[in-house]
């Protein structure tokens, strides 16, 4: 017996704190147990009461006669705290505390809360709560209903985690307004002990759950840990599809931030890359999280792009076009096999060509034909119905000739059945049978979206890692001594250098205190160079006209320098000049942007890669990973990106070296897994060159901080 | 009596076709009025039935011994011939036309359905349909179901059009379930007469109607009057919000097209057009159309960008504060003022800043109390309530002090009660005040930023015409010669001399045939220059290696010439090349694209404005207006990219001269209007310098063809 199962299908529960009077927590949650079916045994504790809606009350746990697997604690703090030492010496399996007060309120429910964790953990008990709406297991054998919710849903196959209580009623509602079904439902709150893992791995072995659904807040505990065990969960032949809605996607980049990445990766940005690299689905509201669920639920996976739409109207038709295209799918084109065959079953006025109208008067028959002739083609990957209630249409009969043909097809079917109330047995086939049926086509061509989606999550392309040696002893000479120096800041020159240790092509160049100086320099490099404000003031060089390209010769390396210097001055006058770099000038290239975020807490650092300039400024086209990525993560963040075509190929340009980028975000993963006392990195831009032809570094600016001495709020 | 006051509130209506036998149409749209509690006088007519539903029937229409307002007719197009001439014996005000067979399948149907138009026009009836699903109101004075839907919908303030039969029943039910109410209700067809701008001046003069609702497939008839009589309707103290979604999103564009312009301006980009200059609210779902509605519906617009949100949770707080940032709004800064005030009724465990948490624990009086003060803060805009059913919660309460306090505010307040059973009560108390409501936070924040967009359309500053005189004269002989030589593709100076006489800059160039004529050119009109490929058939020179820049003598203008025609040559076997272009480079300035592309059908010329290069080809941040536009069209859809920031001072950059892109759009729409025979044109780039400074054109492309000649389906 998993130590989960006592949570979600106890033999017999007891709930202590439960009461008679109704509008109270304790009578609500009891009452709820008893009306909704419970298959087990339920005994209510209150040292006040006889009995609790007529069934036995006992004074104290320990007077139970039967051993109880379940304890509902519903008490202040203090109370609960004594009542759960009662519970471990019952013998009780799983405890879940619903009340507040703990953790959330600091000072004595904080402390209380480690108490219970404690005592719970050398019993071997597993906790979910505090502060938590309880737990739901609609399937027939168990029938428990330990929650707010007087509403129990409808039995299905997808599972639900909430953290946040608060949204737990809305979501039991919604779903029972759409005849959704779930396989498990749990509010998890405080997460003293069980939290999304513990859920994901239980809900991922458990044959009654197909798809998983999350409400996050926030994630504690081990990032990391967290990515590779959810990785293995939606990964591979036996995976288990999670979708997730996170709040918070704004409250991001408060904090200000001296580089680009720094005010670009926020917390919002770490959990798309936490989510990107555990394979989780993310949803931008409840709408997706359940249009999507019920698409992934039907177990099938969209393994192409290519869709065929079949509709009784051609309004309708149109906006489920518009959509498919919209969510990265495309209108298969029939094969004249396929066509010629549909010429067979439809009358001649019908649209034999992608999305295909069987013309309002179609009855079962002709949507049975179309659909088992388009799903047969080589060329179709998925198929959309859409039916639309006129004269002589058979909603029912056309689902029941849905779920025949679906059951012989691996490939999926998405519906949308219009109209709730004259379709509504067809939809409730439908969704016995567990295709996805929703009421506006726009709905059912996204969900094949999403579901086309995951399933390149499925069949991602993994590649052998690159084998890179990078110069950890010297990078380590280099920050040692910066850090001696007292220097947290590194100039270009001096990041530079850290960087060459990592793989990384950097240009040659030297830093000049005076017009002489940077004669010299340049003459050594070669023309034409570059030369740049170095300033541990100016970050941004060029917003104080601290740059200065293409220098060709003696005196506009001397007259450049003087008014690089000028320009400095009126930028900031406090600024502390140190000289002015001299570097050989690189050669055109794409400009991209690679950077590094130190996370507040334990989620180590967040990588940045975007196309250079107004892309990333503007436009904010980038994509983020957690430290540590390897190859892959590598390239999938690179071809993530919306200006991606930009580096491969678009509109007759040459191919970029994405080989180099992925090394050099390798390379920077491996620096920030070694130093994690960076704090923050700007590579801006990395010019890119042609395939084969490499890139090279043409600015840095590296940020050093013992981690814990900075903690910025996000 | 306005005339369509027969189809929404006739006192006596004849259903033409009305039937006893159960299922069809004939039975269900009488029954549907006769059981829906129509408060004015009902005849069936049908010559083979004593009664219908216990009702009297009649032979003909000539045989009701009563006037007849409404007759709707359910018969067969030539049994609906003959009996429309009865109606005009009849003297009935408005006649429906359910039943379809007319012009949508062409031939006798196309006949049949212009006599019957001709012959109500010349008899003063107005005519909804044929082909649709009827019309509704549900007012308790006129209480009509005249409709195939059983369904009778809640009474309110929205009215509603819709183009598609097919959807009106799903939405319907949807709004059923919403508890949704409407004014006015219809489904318009064929629009054989009535069409979407009759309707709209109805609504807008109908004192029961404050928000229209359009579902649109197309446009008929004259855009431009559509476009300028919705503007009136859209604007100014005694406006009518309308709002739409519009299929069709992807349908566009593909048909092949030689310019950037071409490929990007397809029917959707139209209709985005025909809405920004109408000002109805372009929404992307049926959810989006009905939450933003309801928003609008509250007749309170929001005038700044600052939202207050109170929440009794934290989650929810987070997702519309998220949502609320999404949605182009701000969390408002509260004055210290409120905040001490707030610190009178609130816990100290309160959040005291934006969003405002109450605590879990809030009843009635902390919500009030909150939002009078929020509310009244000169900081403040609009409001957010988000309420969670916790123990102390009182939904019934608090949507009460909700509506107390939005009776004697301006500002609009949107409301997110969550949970659909525990809130109910106090979700029809904010309905019924038309307070807008809904289940999840976010769209509530989403339906709030709707109705800041909107309020901008509002107030959209109007600024004076420039007094721009063009050379109509010159422009005309130049394109007469081309047409005149069988010229459709204009090149590059013969592009730029035609701008000339539009306003624009152009630079010095001129067409060289061999090298020497090149060398001459460039001497004369003085270095650096630009070379560029001339032929018909190049129209992309880039991609043909047909552009050399920034040549600065004469020995490299010799090799340019050279390698231009050469790589011409391998680019294109087949092309004519008629010279090399020689060209005064021109200074480095901001790309923006300029186009024009001419529509099929009755539309005209679509004009777009975009950043030059990748920003139109990969991101596609373009905006389209149809011609004629004037000066504060131009500005808007200048302002309207996303890229905008980029012409307008962003990071330090300058500010580019507005004034002249505006001159030159406004230019560009006067050249179309002049001359419709330009089917293409693209100016990419033009060259926009800082304020003052003005714009150049750099390269241009012009094609030229009878309209009618080349319809492009798209």
């Amino acid at each position: 017996m998993d130590s989960l199962d006592a949570i979600f299908s106890p033999k017999s529960i007891a709930v202590l704190g439960a009461s008679s009077t109704k509008g109270k927590v304790g009578h609500d949650i009891f009452a709820n147990i008893l009306q909704n079916g419970y298959t087990g045994t339920l005994f209510p504790v209150n040292p006040g009461a006889n009995s609790i809606l007529s069934v036995k009350c006992y004074n104290s746990i320990l007077d139970i006669p039967d051993p109880v697997d379940l304890a509902m604690i519903i008490l202040p703090p203090k109370v609960a705290l004594s009542a759960i030492k009662e519970c471990v010496k019952k013998g009780v399996k799983g405890i879940i505390i619903i009340s507040a007060g703990f953790k959330e309120v600091g000072g004595e429910g904080l402390i209380i809360e480690n108490q219970i964790k404690e005592i719970c953990k050398e019993a071997n008990i597993r906790v979910v709560g505090p502060n938590c709406l309880g737990v739901i297991n609609p399937s027939p054998e168990v029938s428990l209903n330990a929650s707010f919710s007087a509403r129990m849903p409808a039995h299905g196959n997808i599972s639900f985690i909430s953290q946040s209580g608060a949204l737990c009623t809305t979501v039991l509602d919604f779903a029972a307004d759409r005849g959704f079904g779930f396989s498990k439902f749990i509010s998890i709150g405080n997460k003293a002990d069980v939290d999304e893992l513990d859920l994901l791995k239980y809900y991922h072995n458990d044959s009654a759950t197909d798809v998983v659904m999350i409400y996050m807040e926030e994630l504690q505990g081990d990032t990391k840990e967290f990515i590779e065990e959810v990785k293995q969960i939606t990964s591979g032949d036996n995976h288990t599809p999670v979708l997730a809605i996170k709040s918070g996607r704004s409250a991001a980049g408060a904090a200000a931030a001296a580089s680009h990445t720094g005010s670009l990766a926020g917390s919002d940005a770490v959990y798309d890359a936490i989510f990107a690299e555990a394979g989780i689905y993310r949803c931008e509201s409840v709408n997706q999280l359940f249009d999507y669920s019920e698409a992934f639920s039907c177990k099938k996976r969209l393994h192409g792009n290519r869709v065929a739409i079949v509709t009784n109207a051609g309004g309708p038709g149109i906006i489920a076009t518009d959509m498919t295209i919209t969510s990265g799918l495309e209108l298969a084109k029939l094969s004249p096999k396929t066509i010629e065959e549909l010429h067979r079953y439809l009358p001649a006025t019908a649209n034999f060509h992608n999305p295909i109208d069987v013309i309002g008067d179609a009855a079962k028959d002709r949507y049975e034909n179309t659909l088992a002739t388009v799903i047969s083609d080589d060329g179709v990957d998925g198929a959309l119905i859409i039916l639309t209630p006129q004269s002589m249409t058979d909603a029912l009969g056309t689902a029941e000739a849905i779920v025949k043909i679906a059951k012989h097809s691996q490939k999926p079917i998405s519906c949308s059945f219009m109209g709730v109330v004259d379709v509504s047995k067809g939809v409730r086939i439908l969704q016995a049978n567990k295709i996805p049926v929703y009421p506006f086509p726009e709905n059912a061509a996204a969900a094949l979206g999403a579901l086309y989606k995951g399933t390149r999550w499925l069949n991602r392309k993994i590649l052998p890692q690159y084998q890179l040696t990078f110069d950890r002893e010297r990078a380590k000479q280099l920050i040692d001594k910066h850090l001696s120096e007292g220097k947290e800041i590194l100039d270009e020159l001096e990041g530079s250098e850290l960087l060459k240790c990592y793989g990384f092509n950097t240009l040659p160049m030297d830093v000049a205190k005076n017009e002489k100086e940077a004669v010299d320099i340049a003459e050594k490099i070669g023309y034409p160079v570059v030369m740049k404000i170095v300033s541990p003031q100016i970050l941004h060089k060029s917003d104080a006209n601290g740059v200065k390209m293409n220098i060709t010769d003696q005196m506009s390396v001397e007259s450049a320098f003087r008014e690089i210097v000028k320009s400095a001055r009126e930028y900031k006058k406090e600024a502390v000049i140190e000289g002015v770099l001299v570097q050989k000038m690189a050669p055109k290239g794409e400009e991209v942007i690679l950077g590094v975020n130190r996370n507040p807490g334990q989620m180590g650092h967040s990588l940045m890669f975007g196309l250079g300039g107004i892309f990333v400024e503007l436009f904010k086209d980038v994509s983020f990973r957690l430290a540590p990525i390897g190859r892959n993560n590598a390239r999938r963040m690179i071809r993530s990106i919306k200006g991606y075509p930009m580096l491969n190929g678009f509109r007759g340009r040459p191919l970029a070296d994405l080989e180099a980028i992925e090394k050099n975000l390798v390379g920077l993963s491996n620096l920030v897994i070694d130093f994690p006392i960076i704090k923050e990195l700007d590579i801006n831009p990395l010019l890119v060159y042609k395939k084969g032809e490499g890139a090279t570094v043409a600015d840095v600016m590296i940020t050093l901080k013992e981690p814990g001495t900075t903690l910025v709020t996000v």
